[in-house]
This record gives structure tokens, C-alpha cells and sequence, in this order.
């Protein structure tokens, strides 16, 4: 294996994973956090605690920045722009895809090679097989980091546009939100009405929705669906819903569903 | 088998799919819809028409209703109801669970045998292995109609409760609600911004979301989700959205499940 000296920028949860990963990958790995003292297990790993973001810039040939937002890694990076010239970034910190453009943007001013990632995986999942990573930015450059990047999650590149990696990843989560959305609805109508909620889940709502879920990527046929008997339903749902006391705000589902039904039919 | 005397109210899609799978399993069906002539297929697998609900009924050792909603079971019930008296109904049409409680309370003033059922597939799946009607109501009513009904679909009984059917059917289907707005929304929004929307489907969201949906069920880890940064991640998605020119109706399921965190975390 190719040994790499990698900077990590942020010690939060999913920071210490990648870390924790690349480290037991092999890499040289310095790590800093703003708050020091976070890096707990990464450091008896054999990480190496920088004391400024630009200490860690300097004594990589990779730096990931983890952080919460894209204004913290605006304020974690200002400082640390003469150091990162001429080096390469990869922001696995979420974020919109106009914050990865912008970025994109002031880092491209400054001869700084970048990638946006968006990671699909919580940080247990790194470093296993049903982690993926999306990369956008320039190919060449994803060629380059790829094979360093690879034991984090699988690589995935979507685009040379640098928002593409945002706007895949939050277009992916939002995706996530509406089961979990529906799921958290589902399970508060049962209980609110008095059922079994735990013999719901279990036999009728978990096996149902595995069942539907390839079911909305397969071609579908038109005939199947009647808009009419569909629109009913919902509204039947949401009435149901308001009848349990379920907070009206948990419907917001079932509002966009009919909304787009309506919108579809018009 | 034990050929049973059966009448379906309502031939609209769902009601034709009842009308031939009981017809294919040896039953005597007898068919009556408001609107003459939408038997079609039916009648030419051997179903006889009725022209009232009432000939229907009386034909029949058990008549099922699947009919628009409701309303149109108790108008198209009203003048048969002396018929119905001392007989067996099953409702098939999806109502909510109050109204599945009122039908109950009405029909046992009549001494009508009834069951409320939630049909939890599409017309083309009745029949097959992947469906499931879920029936409430007396165990023993449902003990002595299940065979004759399981041909439709794997009966699933969820209780004495009138309500329970109705009640599982609702939070079913508004489970499968979220995965759809999730999907709309997901795909509105790569297309919005450009993306290809095609691998963006194939090649993240269906497998993401296919990992992510038995995770839901999953016993938490509740030191996996820092309700901070996930809070933050849904901001970010429901700003993108509207900086793509997503419709903010759309985002519903965004919104309920920022909603839930906050509660949660209150
Ligand atoms: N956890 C997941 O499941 C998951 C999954 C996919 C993507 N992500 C993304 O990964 C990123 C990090 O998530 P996480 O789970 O590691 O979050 P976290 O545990 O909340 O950690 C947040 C990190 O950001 C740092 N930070 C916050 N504000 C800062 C500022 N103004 N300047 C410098 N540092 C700042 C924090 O440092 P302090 O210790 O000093 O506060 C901490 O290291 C987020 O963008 C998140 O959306 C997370
Ligand atoms: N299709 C599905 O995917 C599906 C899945 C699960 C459950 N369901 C439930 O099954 C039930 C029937 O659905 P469907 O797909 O068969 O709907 P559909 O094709 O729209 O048929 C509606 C039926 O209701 C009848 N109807 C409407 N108003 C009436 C009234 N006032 N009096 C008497 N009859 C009336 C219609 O008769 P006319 O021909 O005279 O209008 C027609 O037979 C609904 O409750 C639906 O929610 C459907």
C-alpha cells in the first residue's frame, strides 16, 4: 500500500471515523479539532493532534475537513488559505450545493484542488461495505484520491460540477426524511388510536413498505393508480390523523403527496 | 373446496380484481356497481350481474363492499339494509377508523355479522402472494369467512376493535406516503438543479434507500444521530430545495420530520 499523510479537520462523530479508518488503513493521519481533547480513541490509534488547522494542512498531502456546516469550515479555512494553496481539499462536511459551488469558487481563486463529498453512511457504517461516498469535482483528481479514500466507503463519482456531490447526497437524504417521515407518522396514528404499535411495526407496516419500496422505482403502470381513489385516501389519512390527535405538522408527507397528485393531474 | 355464494358491491378496479380472483378460486359471485355495464371481464369469468345491491345481497352467503369511500357505502346500504340483516358483510372500501367504528355501530343495530377489512395491495397484485388484507371485527366472524377470502389475499386479522383494520390500513399506506413524497421530492430536486436524474435514481437513491429502510425498524443507537448536526442537515436540504426551485409544498416530509426532532429533543 501506498502510504499517505492525511489531515483531518474536525473531530465530531463522523471526523473520528474517518480517521479511525484511515488509520487503520495504514495512513500517517493528523487530526484537529476546535475544541482540543475531542480525538480520545483516534490518538491511541496512532494519530498525531495538530494544534492549528494549519498544522494539520502542512503535514498532510490530503486534508478532509469534517465539520458541522459550510460557515464553519469558511471560518476553520480563512485563516489557513496561504498553507492550503497549491494543496488538496476534500469537504466531507454536508452541505447545500450552491455552499459547495461557492467553495468551489474561493478555493479555485486560491489554487486549492477540491472535491465536495457527501457521505451516505452514519459513522458506524464507515469503513464497511454499505458506506458510499459521492465525489464532484475534477475527474482527474477524484482518480488521483480515489484508491486513498476507498477504505472510508465506496467512491462514487457524480459530476464535475462540485455541487453535484451535495445536491445527490441531500437529494438521497431527503429521500431517507420521507420514510422516516412516514414511518414516524405510521407509528404515532397507531399509537395515538389505541393499537398495538409493536405488532404493527412488526408485522404489517415493516413488511409493507419493503415490499413497496423497489415498487416506486419500477415502471409504473398508469392504468393501476386512479388519482381520484388516490387523493381520497390521503385526504381519508390526514383525517384519520387530525381525528387520533396527531400533531398536524407529522402529516406534512401527506400533504406533499397530495399536493404533487393534484399538481400531476392539473 | 367449499363453494361459497359471494356478492361484491363496487366494480371499480379493486372490485373487478376481487370479483375474478373469487370467481378463479370456485366461488358463486354475484356482482352489482351503481353505474351499469363495468362488470366486463367479470361477467365473462361467470359472475352474475345483480341490478340492486339488495339482489346482490340476498344471493349471497357473504357480501363484500369496496366501493369510493364511506359515503357511498352507507347510501349504497340505507335501502338494503333489511336485506342485510341476519347476514355477513365484509368492507373492503378504506375509511378511517372512526368511520369503520360508525358502520360497525350502525350494523350491529341492523344484526349484521361484519368485518372491517384494509386491503393493503394494488388490483393487479390481489391474488398473489404479496398481498395482504388486514380484517377487524369478531375473531370467530373472521375465523369461519377467512378461507373463503384467502384466495384474495393472506388474511391478517389485527383485532376486535372495528377500527383496528382501518386504523393499520391508514398508517400503512401513510408510511408509504413519506417514500413517495421522499422519492418526489429527491428526484424534483436532482432534476431542478440539473443532475441526471436517472443515475441519480438507479445508482444512489434506490440503493440508499433500500440500506436505509430496515435500519428504520432497527433498535436505535441513540449515540449514532446528534440531533444537532441532523437538524442542521435538514435546514440545509430545505434550503437547497428552495434555492433549486423545488415547490415548498414538496418538502413537507422535511418539515415534519425537522418537526418530530424538535419535539423529540424538547
Ligand atoms: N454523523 C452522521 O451520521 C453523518 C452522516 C453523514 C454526514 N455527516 C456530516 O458530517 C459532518 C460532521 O458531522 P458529525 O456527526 O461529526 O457532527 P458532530 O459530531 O456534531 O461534530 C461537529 C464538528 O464540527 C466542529 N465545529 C462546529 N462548529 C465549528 C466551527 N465554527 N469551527 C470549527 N469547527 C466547528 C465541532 O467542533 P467542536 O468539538 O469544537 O464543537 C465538531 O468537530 C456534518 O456536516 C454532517 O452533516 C454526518
Ligand atoms: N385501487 C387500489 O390500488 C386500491 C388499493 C387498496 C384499497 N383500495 C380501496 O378500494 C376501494 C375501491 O377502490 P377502486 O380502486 O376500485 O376505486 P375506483 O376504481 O375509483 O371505483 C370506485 C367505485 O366506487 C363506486 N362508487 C363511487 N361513489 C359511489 C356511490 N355514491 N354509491 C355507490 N357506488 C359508488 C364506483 O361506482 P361508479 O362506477 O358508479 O362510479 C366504483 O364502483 C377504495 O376505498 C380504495 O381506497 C384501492
Amino acid at each position: 500500500m501506498n502510504t499517505q499523510r492525511i489531515g483531518i479537520l474536525g473531530m465530531g462523530s463522523m471526523g473520528r471515523a474517518l480517521a479511525s479508518t484511515l488509520l487503520e488503513a495504514g495512513h500517517a493521519v493528523t487530526v484537529w479539532n476546535r475544541t482540543p481533547g475531542k480525538a480520545g480513541d483516534v490518538l491511541a490509534l496512532g494519530a498525531h493532534e495538530a494544534s492549528s488547522p494549519e498544522e494539520a494542512i502542512e503535514a498532510s498531502d490530503l486534508t478532509i475537513a469534517c465539520l458541522l456546516d459550510a460557515a464553519s469550515v469558511r471560518e476553520t479555512l480563512t485563516p489557513a488559505m496561504p498553507t492550503l494553496t497549491g494543496r488538496t481539499l476534500v469537504n466531507l462536511t454536508s452541505g447545500s450545493p450552491r455552499q459547495a459551488r461557492d467553495l468551489a469558487g474561493w478555493l479555485g481563486k486560491h489554487e486549492v484542488r477540491f472535491l465536495t463529498g457527501g457521505v451516505l453512511a452514519v459513522p458506524p457504517a464507515i469503513g464497511t461495505d454499505e458506506a458510499v461516498i459521492l465525489y464532484s469535482g475534477p475527474r482527474d483528481l477524484f482518480g488521483r484520491v480515489a484508491p486513498t479514500l476507498a477504505p472510508l466507503a465506496r467512491p462514487h463519482w457524480v459530476g464535475g460540477d462540485p455541487g453535484f456531490a451535495a445536491l445527490y447526497d441531500m437529494a438521497a437524504l431527503s429521500g431517507m426524511y420521507g420514510m422516516i417521515a412516514g414511518v414516524v407518522h405510521a407509528m404515532t396514528l397507531v399509537q395515538a388510536d389505541g393499537g398495538d404499535v409493536e405488532a404493527f411495526q412488526r408485522e404489517v407496516l415493516q413488511p409493507w413498505m419493503e415490499q413497496m419500496l423497489p415498487l416506486m422505482f419500477a415502471e409504473s403502470d398508469p392504468d393501476e393508480s386512479n388519482a381520484g381513489m388516490q387523493a381520497t385516501a390521503l385526504e381519508i389519512m390526514l383525517g384519520a390523523s387530525a381525528d387520533a390527535g396527531v400533531p398536524a405538522e407529522l402529516a406534512g408527507h401527506l400533504r406533499a403527496a397530495l399536493w404533487e397528485m393534484r399538481r400531476a393531474a392539473a
